[in-house]
């Protein structure tokens, strides 16, 4: 039997980096599979079927809303957003470990259903340092600001929903803990039994 | 509240390497506590009381077991060895993690007992490579080597009791795996709960 694919679920409040780690671990973690998502918005120029999404109808996502095809799901100004079941169990099966780079909410969905993920939050060092990187992106109104911040306070309490927290203070620390999380989990007993070699014979 | 400090039990076969990684990993984190022993063996050359050991008498040590003073205990050729609980309890306490290189059964009466630790097995590439690496100590009688063969593969056998297996083929990696253990279970949310800034307040 072969290794499973492990998923690891990352998150955080706005604000706290989430993107940036997961890019740098990305980077570092080639053979990571890329969750493609269903969405209901238009397709722009430059993206393509099945590589950025998968792009279906309103009517098609609905469908399979109702059939529970979805491990999570949102709406978001209007246009529908999901991870299918479907393809965190094929890349389960097939060994693949996936990085899903996913909001709160998302997150919360994907705990509370029967998937098997290893769950990462990624906090701020403080609420004034969130405060201060949100400022200091210069893209967001005072309004959306306050938003944010109320947002990440209240995501930051149910914190303890996850495996393990990721102070993202010194990026490279934060990055390395992150890449320690992937490799023992890697090495986790019930992970690594069905991949020793059979004359172990563990009982 | 200030973080615990993280027990770390590490076992493996006789010839498996563990005491080598064991070594590097004290070389890369020279915080680590040292979990000194109890033992009713005389002191010798060179060695001194609370540093090598703390030797105590036969009488002392059997009080200590019938008081449950020990989180394990063995008797090895006439001398006893034994790991006391309050040696444990007070590093938690004090923040200092601990890294316990033991043998299959001392780690196995930890297990069973009510101490709190990370459970790393360290496994040779296989049965082959373990006989290759005993016979090239040339230290042991074919009759020893035998026998460490036959508890090697009942020690395998059952190492699905520990949390984490790792597989000492390429030993940088091996060590690079046990480092990665310790650096994830300190970031574990149930141990990083208590050491969060105030404001952060988690339900």
């Amino acid at each position: 039997m072969k290794r499973e694919g492990v998923l690891y679920v990352i998150s955080a409040p706005s604000g706290a980096g989430k993107t940036t780690i997961c890019k740098m671990i990305k980077s570092h973690e080639p053979e990571l599979r890329q969750s493609i998502s269903y969405t209901t918005r238009a397709m722009r120029a430059g993206e393509e079927e099945g590589v950025d999404y998968h792009f279906v109808t309103r009517e098609t996502f609905d469908r399979m809303v109702s059939e529970g095809a979805f491990a999570e799901w949102a709406e978001v100004h209007g246009n529908c957003y999901g991870t299918a079941r479907a393809t965190l169990e094929e890349a389960r099966l097939a060994g693949a470990d996936i990085l899903l780079d996913i909001d709160f909410q998302g997150a919360a969905q994907l705990r509370i259903s029967d998937v098997d993920g290893v769950f990462i939050f990624v906090l701020p060092p403080s609420l004034n340092e969130l405060r201060k990187r949100l400022e200091g992106r210069n893209t967001e109104s005072h309004d959306v600001i306050e938003q944010r911040m109320t947002n990440a306070t209240e995501e930051i309490a149910h914190a303890a929903q996850f495996d393990y927290l990721v102070v993202n203070d010194v990026f490279d620390k934060a990055v390395e803990e992150v890449r320690a999380i992937m490799l023992a989990e890697s090495v986790r007993t019930s992970r690594l039994m069905s991949d020793l070699p059979k004359e172990f014979s563990l009982k």
